[in-house]
């Protein structure tokens, strides 16, 4: 099996390493990834300005190319140029914190992974909650555990797979579970600071919690202690709204 | 009504200022867009670096905020800290070229109006198809009219709205559909190059043509000169799967 391994977080980042050893068990891997963090750059691609790229030799463990460029962007290059033969299976991560609830919307590591799923592989994306003790060699056994269900049940062509490790350091996870993704917004806050000439500048706070989040989602199940296992599309009509909208006269305004 | 206009293509942008005007006359706008072109970002925020502002009177004709960042966190700061109150309605637009298919996905101007409903507004994203004529005038009566028609029907808090204007050289649009989100791929082709210092580098070359899109779909009705109204949704589950996933033993690999 082809498989590509990319992340958000940079390609010498340890929760890459972990995942390409838990990838390589399963057949001929290809590490892209992005030469520098790449967090919350959500689905960006590079349109006008070049991808630069560099082979590198990670940990003297094995060869990747790492690219000035986004998440995205690896698995597109990937595929198009740097890979001889499509990959037959796409994954992205380990990520160095969760990508559940509206933070999917955000998150490098999902886009990477819904890339592949735009292209026709099979796309999973993996993420570990950060806590006390940060283990990716055992975030990976689960990974691994999860990818090989999926597998072994068939993973469609571009079929997408969220997943989520939960902190460690409170023990072992206490299942998986398949959820849906939160839409729950988060208060998050900004510092509002002045600069030396007077021009205001502000600072995006830290926020993690989630404002009421579904009992059956995502968000609650990995605060449980569970692995989160949610079946992602890169479809985003909101069908439920189609037949409402196409009953309006949307043409009211009489317009030339 | 409180309305916030955004963009991705710039503050400076001959669109922002035509949707501009178009809002006005529905209520009290707040402008708040990036200072410089921000296109393909998709739903990036800025998390690491500060986010610098600056007023700016536009063509002499109103006053916005410039910021330095992405078109989610023109969003996001807006609602949080330059509005003394959170708009009542969010517009993202005129984006100089469509966003249809699964362009919608890389898209700043969605994701603007993507953020605007995550924090609750209604919200509605606007993009016109380039041709031999641009018209952001003309489009943006098109556009007033697909959002009276909106406002008519009533838009609930938190929801979507993606809109296309068609090529407006090729005459006046056929009429409006409400129709779904293609998914279908683009074959796009990276060049190929070479530095001085023999690194290879690459760039994106310029693709419209979508593999096979469905009869039904947003890009099929935007080239058939039909402006395009779609209604999305920021919950990304696929949901369709989730009964399939639930069914597979996840824990196959007995992960310690």
């Amino acid at each position: 099996m082809r498989i590509l391994v990319t992340n958000d977080d940079g390609i010498l980042e340890p929760g890459l390493r972990a995942l390409q050893a838990a990838a390589a068990e399963l057949g001929e891997v290809t590490v892209v990834a992005p030469d520098s963090p790449q967090s919350a750059v959500g689905h960006s691609i590079t349109v006008l300005d070049p991808i630069l790229t560099r082979r590198v030799h990670v940990e003297g463990r094995f060869w990747g190319t790492a690219i000035r460029g986004r998440p995205a962007d690896c698995v597109k290059l990937a595929w198009r140029q740097i890979m001889a033969e499509p990959p037959e299976l796409v994954l992205s991560g380990i990520n160095a914190g969760s990508n559940v609830g509206i933070n999917v919307l955000y998150s490098g590591t999902v886009a990477a992974a819904a890339e592949g799923a735009i292209l026709g592989a099979p796309s999973v994306a993996f993420s570990l909650e950060m806590g006390g003790e940060i283990d990716f060699q055992r975030a990976a056994r689960h990974c691994r555990a999860v990818l090989d269900g999926l597998l072994a049940g068939g993973l469609a062509p571009g079929e997408l797979v969220n997943v989520n490790i939960p902190d460690l350091s409170a023990g072992r996870p206490k299942g998986v579970k398949v959820v849906r993704q939160s839409i729950a917004g988060i208060d998050d806050t900004y510092q509002r600071r002045t600069d030396p000439r007077g021009r205001d500048y502000y600072w995006l706070e830290e926020a993690y919690d989630f404002r009421d989040p579904p009992a059956d989602s995502d968000v609650i199940a990995l605060r449980s202690g569970y692995i989160t296992v949610t079946p992602l599309q890169v479809d985003l009509t909101a069908s439920n709204r189609l037949a409402h909208l196409a009953g309006l006269d949307l043409q009211a305004g009489g317009a030339p």
